[in-house]
């Protein structure tokens, strides 16, 4: 039974305080938008899906006081709320996907009483976390054909249970893979600057069961190199319509080892990370943080004072590294113009 | 005027205490042979031809004190001196390069009085570190003309004064460019696990006034992919005679992304880090390392309890995506097999 990343437990957000994992696990009961959008930024709560999850959840905290009596009054708080949730963080398209879900939703309802729109909106975000489980369930089931028993598998950051709100993306495929009695064995890389892959994703691993190699960033090519890796799976902050993937910083280096060493690479992602709006990879936005997420650890400096530094959170992995990209719809291949366009 | 790294002072070797940089300045005054086998394999001090210069005066440190009366008894004793410190580190090539030129220089003088032996192999190791400095001065002087004014280099861990007696090698060039006018801007990669790059290489280039970013070594992809370095360099622990080389680990990932992208790489070193004995990578022997160095960082766990790591100090990269190898003789170009075999 994998943890509960998310849950709503009346009229607050309870959340995993990711940035204590492994050494103690906290949660956070957000009752305010204030509080869960100062999660989403500080990355307490990290992972595409589930901060689309959270998003949701955010609206409707925001208009709970709420004492519009009027549908124009109503929407202004609304438009506010999604707002200032839209700036928590700009590349996961799960965000502005759910954002835009709940904004629709409210739209759809316009004519209700305020006190019943705000009820609707409660069960769309309910509605939008129970999706993203069943979502998680059937990529499970569709990327588990691929793994084979006695492989290994090599994953950057954490797109499991941690990311979404149940069973992961990429990891849930070697959840399921394992299930159904494949041996599995996963090497991950940490994941530096905040280290998602030896906090968050070894932590997940190990309660399930799975053995784990935590490797270094810079390992991860010799590892290839040296034939340990049977396939790469990683997830997805925003796919473009051609099949370039933004997703952690780190992944584009991992795509072009694979091709080199002739390891196939796949994204894993639940649909709503697909951006049909975008032509390519080009127009994603790429999050830059805050230079002391190099610079110091654990509180403590370990660059010398006056260093620059460069830290974009994700990169972009053109769609010609890319093998497939596993979804609740199925596994999308070459050439993914044509593939990402099926809306079962 | 770079720094000493290493020094011969009064009958001890002053080292640099690189594990406390760039917090503090510290020296370690090694007056026998076990405080400086300790520095090496501690890394208290590491870089392939600074651990060479490091190793002539072990044994100059272990036989000391040698109450030999004959060379017969006088061998053993430093065959001793010579396992030990051969035992220290297994990749780099100078320290066995350094250690046969000491038991060589002991072998040729055989017939003089003991007291006598051990003046001329304080010589040899004296000698060991000034053609160090002489070969750092060379090397930097043939790769400066491969850096044009304005250009940005990216380098990974430490090829520079702390890895060396004097000036480094990598960064050697990139001083004498500076030197010469041209402005020079440098990437570093912070080099996982021991922060080689983020400690030391920023530290050394800021003292000198040059342009330092930092990025985490799983950033280095996207900053080629998005245009910004011209050329990467970096050291060597050992070159094979094929052109094969060990560095640290994650030079071959480096190396991987900058032919998909282009860029020139290049490796420097003395030449005496290039072993002509091994006709391959394959045949380099690679250190591998304590799990803590991955699970905890300063001393606090960052990695959940019974998580397995994998911690290769080094890693191979295969002559095909090496430019050009950079010594004190010029540059080798391929065919490495015969570019090295050149012996001015």
């Amino acid at each position: 039974m994998p943890i509960k990343t998310i849950e709503w437990i009346e009229g607050k957000v309870k959340i995993i305080d990711q940035s204590k994992l492994p050494q103690k696990l906290e949660y956070i009961y957000c009752k305010d938008v204030e509080t869960l959008g100062e999660a989403i930024s500080s990355l307490k709560i990290r992972g595409a899906p589930v901060i689309g999850i959270a998003a949701a959840f955010g609206v409707v905290l925001g208009i709970k006081k709420s004492s519009s009596q009027n549908y124009l009054s109503f929407q202004k708080e609304i438009e506010k709320v999604i707002d200032y949730l839209a700036r928590s963080r700009p590349t996961a398209v799960n965000l502005f996907w759910s954002l835009k879900r709940m904004r629709n939703c409210a739209e759809k309802n316009k004519d209700k009483q305020i006190k019943e729109i705000k009820t609707i909106l409660e069960k769309e975000a309910l509605q939008i976390m129970e999706e993203d489980k069943r979502c998680n369930r059937q990529i499970g089931e569709n990327g588990a054909r691929l793994i084979e028993d006695g492989q290994t598998i090599l994953t950057h950051c954490n797109a499991g249970t941690l990311a979404t709100a149940d069973y992961g993306t990429a990891l849930g495929i070697i959840y399921r893979a394992k299930q159904k009695g494949k041996k599995v064995k996963v090497y991950v890389d940490e994941t530096r600057p905040l280290l998602q892959g030896a906090r968050l994703t070894t932590w997940e691993l190990l309660r399930e069961g799975i053995e784990v190699v935590l490797i270094c960033d810079d390992m991860a090519g010799q590892v290839m190199q040296e034939g340990k890796i049977n396939k790469i799976l990683v997830g997805a902050d925003r796919v473009a319509a051609n099949g370039d993937v933004a997703n952690k910083i780190g992944t584009y280096m991992l795509a072009v080892l694979a091709k080199e060493n002739g390891i196939p690479f796949y994204v894993v992602c639940p649909f709503s990370s697909i951006d049909l709006s975008l032509p390519s990879g080009k127009e994603i936005p790429i999050e830059q943080r805050d230079s002391s997420e190099i610079t110091t650890f654990l509180g403590k400096r370990i660059a010398p004072q006056g260093v620059k530094t460069y830290n974009p959170a994700f990169d972009v992995t053109p769609a010609m590294y890319i093998k497939g990209i596993i979804t609740e719809k199925g596994i999308h291949q070459p050439p993914y113009e044509k593939s990402l366009q099926r809306q079962d």
